[in-house]
Parts: structure tokens; sequence; C-alpha cells
């Protein structure tokens, strides 16, 4: 019973989000750098849905519905059931704050204090926190990158089984390395899932973001997933509405009841004009998701060519994760980003998405037109051309400090 | 380790909010009931707040700052400032979905499992759930009622204090019950924090609505307050402004950061036109505040004059707290609720707001202007008086269920 001046230990296992930790060192530039840390877009959202086609009706000001309007949770049944998701109805669908609330309420109802939660990395990176926050225990394993390395997935994952494991958190395609997982490896972990009882976190906030020939698919679909999968998908990503926070956690009424109850205590309801946006977004949105996705694809490939580092080329999403071990060389990787930083681009720390993954970093290519994004490629090259020849970190100003806590 | 389909002890600690139960019998109402069961208001928000004043913008769409936007936060600041609240900056408040949000963020953040909180009743409905939710064990201890029937502050307390008690939620002007705290109850509630070492949550989302000669005060101005008080804010009830979740959790920073970290791993950030919207109805909402005052504690004097039932009069907040334990004298009081939504009114069950008031009521008096609320207190009144003079209940559709759930 530790009383003030103590806290409880959920508050205490947690640590600022990386990219809030990145904010003073940015602001203290002369200039400001070329942004590849975060998974903004430089696209704006389709004309349906920006927020002053959608501000007006004295229904914006009251309660509503702590599930989700129903016309929203409505246009993204018919879309994901269009996109092959089968059995998808209204009453299996809640709407949350982004990917980061369904991401919260899924993990929060299926793991508590004593569950290990397998975090196939390299990771989002809020989801080990939020894992933390629920008092389960990360467990922590090389995943996507071993894959692309020749890795066997049911070897990786029952290697990493525990006693404890009650859960797994899966995204394809993924942030940060862009691997979308092939049927058969889906195949895979949907087995191990079954094999050993375990739910199923899949985070499908790129879902619309796989380039050919690689693809999309709903791992709830496999036989014996629909009812310990949690799908997730956001707003965000798809249609550049990361601003407005709507997102989407979808599965089994009967433990998704449950999820509605943790959500409705953290938030109660979500506001509805954002609701709205998200709805004419999804409704009248096909167009401009398809430039969309072809724009992010060209940028991909301007980085698969120029970007001069070790990484798999990314099959979706919006990042590449580069292994720069090499060029660092045992030089600290924090010190590098903040010389970077200085040399105008951002890019975001690899240990952020993974222990295992600290002399990596990701880079998003989907934050800036090519043009810019290729000078912001061509100062990186710069950089590590220069620490390949031998070069020292010159950088000497403020630290960059990134103690992720927890355990 | 319970595995699929087992769930975590958190979800499985938690019911449906209270409102959300009784929709499926409201929607199957031949005509719409009077609504005195929700804290919401007739009012239209102040002009300046209306979404579509604030709709335009690309900064609306990429992600914004996780603590809140810090124009946003000073002007909050400066209001609660001007209202007397010292030594408020904007590293001491945090923005968050709601109330609901900050209550949530400061409880996980002072507690957690094994430990108990003391909600002082009768309560807000969602701050039993969100204990539970954080795997901390709820104290329920009747006090404002008691109180208004001349009850000892400190006895009531250190009645219901244990080994195991952390935190104090407060709520003061109260919802369910329109309790205003005096200078000299306040006293004792905060000396009774700093005898005990314990955190104080203290709900102040009816600030604003405290009726002459009542006067809300700020408890962290007390010596010995300002760190272990989390004081909470909302632009709901204030502004007629809850459909865009908007709320403050202010305090210490030495807490406060931890709380960030809590919020930011449940929603990220808040939608920035919903923060703009309130930060217009803070900066150019005094006059529309001041009128909107007039007209809720003219609706109070009505139901204080017109209601037959037997509560406290309100000296602030939205609601009168009645007990009708001698009306039903033995009836079920949810039967009678239903019974009474066939009659036309709606109002909420008083086990909702703790497990000592299962035959009271909570009428809202902000949801009407006054004539339709008058028509609604006629037909509460004409129940009563039937069930007074020996009539029984003759209902007997659809029941209404309240399974609160946990321990």
């Amino acid at each position: 019973m530790p009383r003030f001046p103590a806290l409880s230990s959920a508050s205490n296992s947690l640590q600022p989000a990386v990219f809030t930790r990145l904010l003073p060192l940015m602001r203290s530039l002369p200039e400001p750098a070329l942004p590849l840390h975060i998974g903004d877009t430089w696209l704006k959202p389709p004309a349906a849905a920006m927020l002053d086609r959608v501000a007006s009706g004295r229904e914006l000001y009251p309660y509503s519905s702590p599930a989700g309007d129903v016309g929203l949770r409505s246009s993204f049944c018919q879309r994901w059931t269009d996109l092959g998701l089968q059995g998808l109805d209204v009453d299996r669908v809640h709407v949350t704050p982004g990917a980061t609330g369904a991401v919260q309420a899924a993990i929060r109802t299926f793991a508590g204090a004593g569950d290990d939660v397998m975090l196939l990395a390299p990771f989002w990176p809020l989801v080990r926190g939020i894992t933390l926050s629920c008092g389960a225990n990360p467990v922590q394993v090389p995943f996507y990158d071993r894959l692309r390395a020749g890795a066997d997935v049911t070897a990786s994952l029952e290697g990493a089984l525990t006693d404890q494991t009650t859960t797994v958190y899966l995204c394809s395609p993924n942030n940060p390395d862009g691997t979308v997982l092939t049927a058969a490896q889906q195949l895979e972990v949907a087995q191990f899932c079954q094999r050993h009882d375990l739910w199923l976190i899949s985070d499908e906030a790129y879902c619309d973001h796989a380039f050919a020939p690689h693809k999309h698919r709903f791992i709830a679909n496999l036989p014996g997933m629909a009812e310990r999968t949690a799908s997730i998908y956001t707003a965000s990503k798809s249609y550049a509405l990361a601003g407005i926070r709507i997102g989407f956690l979808a599965g089994d009424p009967g433990w998704l009841e449950r999820a509605r109850r943790v959500s409705t205590h953290q938030i109660y309801n979500l506001p509805l004009i954002c609701q709205r946006a998200a709805k004419a977004a999804i409704d009248e949105g096909d167009a401009w998701l398809a430039e969309a996705r072809d724009k992010y694809a060209a940028a991909a490939d301007h980085v698969h060519r120029h970007l001069e580092a070790t990484f798999h080329p990314a099959q979706g999403g919006g990042y590449v994760f580069c292994d720069v071990s090499a060029e660092l060389n045992g030089k600290p990787t924090l010190t590098w980003l903040a010389e970077l930083l200085h040399e105008g681009v951002s890019i975001a720390p690899g240990v952020a998405f993974g222990a295992h993954y600290d002399q990596w970093v990701r880079v998003c290519y989907m934050s800036l037109p090519v043009p810019e994004l290729a000078v912001a490629i061509e100062r990186l090259n710069r950089s590590l051309n220069r620490l390949r020849s031998g070069g020292e970190l010159v950088y000497d100003g403020p630290r960059l400090e990134l103690d992720l806590g927890g355990s």
C-alpha cells in the first residue's frame, strides 16, 4: 500500500512516447529538419472527409454512442467486407481513439498482471507501453526481419512461448519494416495461436498499403481464428486522418462487448464530428486511396533505389527499417540521430521498436513528396558514407535521452 | 494464466455504462420520454465554440501534442487562475477525453491492484468502473447526503479508511446530489488526506455551476494540498460541449507527467478541432456561461418548488437526488423506472451512484427548458403520488437489467 507520494506500478512502468522525446531537440534546431521520423503523411485527406464539410448540426454537441456511430460502423463493415473479411457486422465493431485505443482495449481485455504478451518485433512503439500499462509483461520476439532472412515462423514463435503467454500481437503490413506476411506465414501464426489457446491481436493499420504483388489478407478468415482475433484498423494511415483519432476494433461480440466497456471507462465516447469525417473518407475515398497508394509506392521505390543502407524493401506500410550497425560500428545511435537532426533530417531510433534493434533506424517515406524525400535521403546517405569511411560523430550538443523504462 | 477464451480480470469486472443499458428500452417506446436521466443540456454551445467556426486548416489532420494543444492549456490556466486556483501553468495541465479520461488517468496513476480508492458517495457512475478497471478496489463511502443530514465529515472519512487506502475521490459541486462543500468541510477532507498520506482526486466538472450563496472553492489551494491533488475539469458541463470530449487534469508535474504517459498509451492525442472549440469556449464564453448558470438555477428552482419527493435542494451541479424509498415501499426501483419511461419521463437509477442508493433516483434539470421540464416533473409527481396513495406498479414490459458487476 504505497501512498502519497508513491505512484502505481502501472504508471511507474511507462515512459513518454518516443516522438514526444524527440520534440525538445527538434525545436532547438536553427531550421526544421526534414521529417522522416513519424508516420505522418504529406497528403491532404480526401476532400469529402475535410472537417469543414461535416461540422454542422446540433447532434455534434451532446454525448453520442460509446460503441461508435452506427453509420460509421456500417460503412466500415461494408468496406472490410468488400476487402474480403468474412462475417462482419456492426455488433462486431467498436470505434476507438485511433489504432492506439483499439490496441489498448484489446490488450486490456486479453491480458493482465502475470500474463505474457508476445510482441512480434520490430513492433509499433506504443504497444510495449500499452502492455506494461495493463500490468502484463511484453515478451519481445525478433520476427519480421528474421523471416525475411529465412527464419522459420513456427520455430520463432514456439521458442518465445511461456506458460504465461495469453496473447500475440501481430502487425502486417508491418510498422516499422514493411513486411507483408505471406498466406503460408499467416497460417503458421494462426495455427500457433490455436495450438496454445492464445488470443491474437492483428494490427491492420496499413492494410490499404500493401504494394503489388504483395497482398493484405485477413488472418481472422482462417479456420478457427474468427473467435480469437482482434482485428484493428484506423482512418489515420489509409486516409491521411491521423489528427481525427478514429480507429476500429473488430471481432467476436463475446469479447468485444468487454472491450467496449474498457474503452467506455477510458473515454466514454468519441467526437461525432471526427466519426463523420472518417465515414465520409470510407464512403467516398476509394479513388483518393488508390492515388495515395501509388504515391507511397513511388516514394518507397525511390528509397529502395537510393538509400545506401542495409534494409529489406518495404512490401507495404510506410517505412523501411535499416540495420546501421556496420556504419555505426559501436557509436551510440542516439548521438548519431541528434547529429542527423542538425544535418537536416530526422529519423526514428530502432530501439523504440524493440530491444533487439538498438542499432537500427526507421525511415518514413510517406511524410514528404518525392523531391523533398530525395533531399532527405541524400542527407542521410552523406552521413552514412562519412561513417563508413571512418568518420567520427562530431555532434556535441544536448543528448537525446531514450530510457524506455519498464522491464 | 487463463488463455483463450478466458478474459482479463480487469475486463471481467466491468459492466456497460448505465445510460447504455437504458437505451434499448428507451428506443422501444412508442414515443420518446422526456429525458431527465443523462447530464446533457438543452442549450446550444457558445457561438464562438461551434465546430464550423474552427474546422479549417491543414494542421487539423496530422498528429498533435499528446499533452494537449498549448494554446488550449494556456487558456484553461488563465481561466482557472482568474477563478482563484493558485500556481497553475501549462506544465501542470494535461488535456484529456472529457472528465472521464482525466479521472481514468488520475486513478491509474495513484492506485493499482490491492489498493483501495474511497469513493465519496453518491458518486458519478463511471468512477466505480474506472477504479475496477485499474485493478483497485472501490470503497463506497456514504457522504454527501449524510453531511446534509448533519453527519461529521472527519468521522465519515476515518470510518472508511483501510490500510490499503491510497486515494480519495471527491466531487463538489457533486453529481448526483448537488452538494457544494463548505470551506470548513473542504478543510476536513484536506486534513484527512494529509493525515493519512492520501492522494485526492477532486472532480470539479461542475465548478462553474454553484448557485449563490454557495461558492466553488479549489481544494488544491489549501495548505499541503497542491502536491497531492488532481483537479479535474471538463468543457462538457460548463459550455454544453459534452460531444467534443475535452477535459483537463491539473496538478503537480511530478505525478502529472506519469498521468500523461498513461493517457498517451490510451489515446495518443486528442483531435485538434475539438481542442480549438474548447479554447474558443473558454476564451469567449463568459457571458454565455453567466446566462447558462442563471437558466440552470431557474430550472433547479422549479424542481425545488414543484418536485414532490424527498431530496436536498441542489446547491449547484445539474441534478437533484431523491430518496424514493417511502414511495416505493419495497417495490423494485428499476421496474418503476421502466414504468416511468412508458409514462413519458426518464430518470436515472440511484444504484448507479452507489450501492447504498438502491431506493434513490437522480433527476437532471439541465436537459430541458423549464416549460418542458415542468411537464416532466408533473409526470413524475403523478406517478409518485399514485404510489404514495397505495398504487401498485402496473408495468409488465421488458425488464431493465442493471447488474453493476465487480465486487
